[in-house]
């Protein structure tokens, strides 16, 4: 029940993950990672196979070592979650307990309400050969389970780490789910698409493009349909005034070489 | 420009995950395991530096294999390409190309309303090492970029594929948010923890907890709430009612041997 080192000073507004009786260094460190790309960085440990500090650990963590040296090591369970007010547990499989049942999306969700009123969550993840027992998870408040391909529920220790930490991270995220990403440029006004529209069709007339006479008026609103729908910037349509002023340059030289 | 292979016969409603010039063989499996934890199995490799079939994949592949067996194989991402009617190229930096950047999850709901409308989609993932070149970038439609830590934007190839294959399935799935779990029970009905409360209240009152008088009502409000507030299940009466009962078993027991 004791703990063996004091508890970090939990970082306020973070879930603390909690690795339970972990077995592989390397999965300690990959889990470190895939925390620490996302922005977490409360890492508990408890009753790790190998000890601590675990030198396969460090070596995966590259990067997100300051984790490891910071996370909590406790001797049990209990131990671990002496602070939390909320207590998800991570399972794969149907455990027969009475208990919520929420994806990773709503527990995260829910831990950031808890958290914004004050609580404190942490969050369980089992050891990676058989994952959580049931007496790992009767405490905890709900469940999180991933909904995988049933043929083939194979996520790692790793791998529920980094989908947690990144629906945590989405949860609260600022990012908006579509921006253009614009090179030094802005996008083209209808004006300027015009022009552009009115350059095409005068040289393309020139060209004998809009055959025959009777389809001429369709094809023309054709061309100017698509300059409209494209979307263009103002590099766009430099670009496609330059294309046709060289085609019109090229073939005049070409004409006068005949 | 040469297809090395027959494409795949693209399992209608899925997207392809075209993976440009792997190079570990374990980044590889590990992206198939990726994908077929999420149930996608249309995987393209296109150049793989280590050439085709690789042992490692296949090894770290344990259990996902099929989707190596089946992958198209591509000498350069035109070929590979050939049928998408929609590409989006994975990225983590900024490329001063103009580009719809969108997130993974508007990625996978895009990705899922053109395939219901009969088109087909193809997501790239580049090298472990630089990601994908600009030019692999310009014929895409669209950018996915993960909101990772900017302090430690370390995602790898297989966890890239990871997150894309759970927002795939995420987009798609009918897994409610919150289900309550229940092991072989019922919830109460309002009756039954109404009865329960009076056990409580009947045997407690024998008991004198209800002390001082004054306080009493106010004693019994606060457990009546209690009783309502915690969504108990047929089981769960049934296990407190048998908790007093045995506590007055045991008492009268002693009051005897008194």
């Amino acid at each position: 029940m004791s703990e063996i080192t004091p508890s970090p000073t939990a970082r306020p507004g973070q879930p603390a993950f909690v690795l339970v009786r972990p077995q592989m260094g390397e999965n300690i460190g990959a889990a470190a990672r895939a925390m620490w790309n996302f922005g977490l960085d409360r890492m508990r440990v408890v009753a790790p196979r190998d000890g601590w500090p675990n030198e396969r650990a460090v070596a995966l963590a590259s990067g997100a070592g300051r984790l490891l040296d910071d996370a909590g090591l406790f001797e049990d369970l209990p131990a671990a979650l002496h602070d939390c007010t909320y207590v998800f547990a991570t399972t794969a499989r149907d455990r027969g307990l009475t208990k919520p049942v929420v994806t990773p999306e709503r527990a995260m969700e829910q831990a950031r309400e808890i958290i914004a009123a004050g609580g404190k969550v942490g969050v369980l993840f089992g050891p990676e050969r058989a994952g959580l027992e049931n007496a790992d998870i009767a405490p905890a408040n709900a469940i999180i389970s991933v909904d995988v391909n049933p043929a083939f529920p194979s996520l790692n220790l790793a791998q529920c780490v980094l989908l947690c930490a990144y629906e945590w991270q989405r949860q609260g995220s600022s990012v908006p789910a579509e921006v253009m990403a614009l090179a030094k440029t802005d996008f083209a006004s209808t004006l300027e698409v015009e022009k552009l529209g009115a350059h095409y069709e005068e040289r393309l007339e020139e060209a004998g493009f809009f055959w025959p006479p009777a389809k001429a008026e369709s094809m023309k609103l054709t061309l100017r349909n698509l300059w409209g729908r494209l979307n263009l910037t103002r590099a766009d349509v430099q670009t496609l005034h330059g294309v046709m002023r060289q085609m019109v340059r090229w073939a005049e030289g070409r004409r006068k070489d005949l």
